[in-house]
């Protein structure tokens, strides 16, 4: 792809696990470590990174010379995004054939400038959006978010053999939402439950790329547009992000070589 | 709908916010109170109840005499869902038209038993399910499933706008993940945010039918297959649940004789 070296699809199976906040948090992480990151919001019909990364309502992309959309910058950061399209409350009511057609659209006419890696923060399911990812361009691996619990494990699970299928390697799972530490007393409570991150990896073979906590500020930090990783650089969730982001660079440059080929057919 | 009074759609925009084990919950409390209640999962890429009603994996829907299949049944209601046709792990790698096709024959080819209320469990997002369940069955109205935070409220708005458009009633809204209370000191800490349900019931005109907290005993219980309702009928949750059972059904009666008209056309 035009101005683009590696791209890496951030997915889970299941929604509300946090894919889009790891999405943004590691894509922050890897441009703090000199990599020129992109993020293109593959979620049509609830798209998140404008909110994430603070750019203001109504600012809509610029055309480039050629046919082309410029993306937006935020953080240091190049995205593209439907809700830099539409006005926000707007639902999408689209069947899968729309929504193809919009999704090929910001990939193949976003002007990306000269990336090390574009993160695809990938809607939920395994359908429309992700069928026509694995057969329009080449990804170089997906990283798969979980929370640790049962019910997000079984979708978690869709989602690597959904990879596996279409020869898309995974470069590791991350588990979200891990522990809960109270602000008062310190205590530790498993409220989306615990091991499910080391569980689904051994079970694939694969790696636990980081597990991030059940903590109001990572939440909070996401929602008002300034991520953990640009807000507190320095601290525990940004650290987190930063190994995890050497992790997935790591990998995919393992992986280069044998790259990945795209032989799914419907 | 042949054997079914009033179809209710629980649906929430985003993923993640608990919608299918508010289905669940909600469908053993309008059975507790005397009603005959079926659950329709309608997340074809990421069923739920199958696992959320206790149902054993590769337990199978039975034929019926007239080209129909019977509902499994669970804590004394009728369940379909995906999760009984195939296999666990399997991702279902479908485009819209399929996903379509697999809804439309669960929704026309259940031989429901003379239901009060068929509650459907909506995926997320405002795609092809959506539009096909409300152009081809009359809805009574949706229940809107939100936790507080900015990011799901801005979902939750679409699945609404959507709802409006395609003239389905909005019969409330459930809070869900409202406050965390740590089991050790009581501490109570807004994870997911606070006020969010009000503020969207306000804005669009309409109900909060509960609130329910954050609670490890929710997500295990309905994890493990046996939910809150069943397990704890007299605790908290249960009678939140009732409560909610009670302002659906009262809804649902305030809102017949105007019957939901289906006047969508894409």
């Amino acid at each position: 792809m035009d101005g683009v070296k590696h791209i890496i699809a951030v997915a889970s199976g299941k929604g509300g696990v946090g894919k889009s906040t790891v999405t943004v948090n590691l894509a922050l992480a890897l441009a703090a470590q000199g990599y020129r990151v992109g993020v293109l919001d593959a979620d049509i019909y609830g798209p998140s990174q404008a909110q994430m990364l603070g750019v203001k309502e109504g600012t809509r992309p610029q055309a480039a010379s050629n046919d082309k959309f410029l993306p937006l910058q935020a953080h240091g950061i190049q995205a593209m995004s439907m809700a830099f399209m539409v006005n926000t409350r707007e639902p999408m009511v689209w069947r899968g054939p729309m929504v193809v057609g919009a999704f090929q659209q910001m990939l193949t006419q976003t002007q990306w400038d000269n990336l090390d890696f574009l993160l695809i923060d990938m809607p939920p399911g395994t359908g429309d959006i992700q069928l026509t990812l694995a057969q329009k361009v080449p990804v170089a691996g997906a990283v798969i978010v979980t929370t640790p619990q049962d019910i997000a494990l079984l979708d978690a699970r869709k989602g690597i053999e959904m990879f596996r299928k279409v020869n898309v390697p995974v470069l590791g799972v991350v588990e979200n939402m891990s522990l809960y530490h109270c602000e008062k007393c310190g205590h530790e409570a498993a409220i989306f439950g615990t091991g499910g991150g080391d569980n689904i990896a051994q079970e694939y073979d694969t790696q636990v790329l980081g597990r991030l906590p059940l903590t109001l500020s990572i939440r909070e930090l996401t929602d008002s547009g300034r991520p953990s990783v640009v807000s507190e650089p320095d601290g525990a969730v940004s650290q987190t992000f930063a190994t995890i982001a050497q992790k997935v660079a790591e990998a995919v440059s393992a992986n280069q070589g044998d790259g990945p080929t795209i032989s799914f057919s419907e």
